[in-house]
């Protein structure tokens, strides 16, 4: 895993702006905004697709950088004061909190243009993997609007908030790794449940969940062995992914 | 030019979330965002280059869409109140004045993914296209950082501000066209200018212009002829760029 771990940060390095490039402060921002070290989850996704689908992890490095921008920038926007009003997140003061809200905005915009920059360097099917990655950014748009409108319709947020970018991920690197279409759709079929257990967890782990205690262990727990289900006929090694998944489920950060 | 003014709202009309997709308040915001009847300048750039390099309009119907997307996301989220704080915006309330702050952040970001998914689906280079895009996405937030900082470098901020996605309408109409690479350049030299003149003509309109009211009408001509220049040796129709460029200079609106 510390290989492919190793590839996401090495990737995410040489697609973001260098410090020193104008305008400073928004080069200083987007780096901030996407650290290092973090799970990177959405990224090994992708990676883990590519290898599942037959491939090989370089072939999905872009369109894991790719995830990772597009999915920094959807937390940079939700944490302005307008939205969900953040100061904190993993443990360092938001992006708006730290830079300001003008270039958080603008932070989060330049995000997500180099998202798909990073999208159209695919070497194989690169605008089959933009289009993935254009789908779940108007999805996850859309659960966002739908969770602060506080419709209550958890299955709709869910879905979109969080599945579309965990779809969108085991998509891009499947495409990536010229995947046929089975594969392709078991793979999506991974990640959607995928993201609903990693949904639940987080419930779980806030002790916010519209469901009981016990209700949501079960759902997270089912959705998890679905996904891992998901995973019994590709043509490569799905070991990645299935330990990906035994891995969110129970974690505890 | 009717012709191509109706080819790019049918393909923006395709594009855009219809009014009963949910959420239909991003939806809704999303349409009046884009609005309709525009001069739609950057789209005709890129149906004129497509033309001009040899090409035609039809080729470069989803870049135009998506060049036109991206230009105004970019105008929805400079009018926020944490931004400009423009209440109107060509005659009528904007975004965030008739939608709520929240939704025009939001709508602002769905319309910069569906930038990209219209640039996806161009049918000739559409990875090309896609990442001229995305250049220009990031090249217009840059240009926006230095604005808002007021650094007073003029040159800097017109070039990202305005013309790169004036360049970027250019170059992805030309590649959509498969334009060969002097067109290309000859394409992107013509934006160039022609956003340049663009900018100094607004100073004039809007009355703040960095130079005196001679000087800036001396530099709009100038930088017109040379953008006029550009179009000589192309393998296409460079009628309708021309006609642009003549009609951008001494605009009134």
């Amino acid at each position: 895993m510390n290989g492919l771990l190793d590839l996401v940060e090495k990737t995410l390095d040489e697609v973001l702006p260098r410090e020193d490039v104008r305008p400073r402060e928004l080069s200083a921002a987007m780096r901030y905004a996407v650290g290092t070290g973090g799970k990177r989850v959405r990224p090994l996704i992708a990676l883990g697709a590519a290898i599942a689908a037959g491939g090989r992890a370089g072939d999905a490095a872009y369109p894991a950088a790719a995830i990772e921008l597009l999915h920094n920038y959807t937390l940079v926007h939700d944490d302005l004061p307008s939205m969900d009003n953040d100061e904190m997140r993993r443990g360092k003061p938001t992006v708006w909190k730290k830079f300001g809200e003008v270039n958080a905005i603008l932070a989060g915009d330049a995000l997500q243009a180099l998202a798909f920059s990073a999208a159209a360097k695919t070497p194989k099917n690169a605008a089959k993997v933009v289009a993935a990655l254009a789908e779940a950014g108007a999805g996850v748009v859309a659960g966002q609007v739908e969770d602060i409108a506080a419709t209550g319709d958890t299955a709709y947020i869910y879905e979109h908030k969080t599945a579309d970018l965990f779809v969108a991920a085991a998509a891009m690197g499947a495409l990536a790794a010229n995947a046929d279409g089975v594969s392709l759709s078991s793979l999506k079929s991974f990640a959607l449940n995928l993201g609903l257990a990693f949904q639940y967890e987080d419930d779980l782990l806030d002790g916010d969940s519209p469901y009981s205690r016990e209700e949501t262990e079960r759902l997270a727990a089912e959705t998890t062995a679905t996904a891992i289900r998901s995973l019994e006929e590709l043509p490569g090694d799905a070991s990645i992914l299935k330990n990906l998944a035994s891995r969110l489920l129970g974690r505890n950060v």
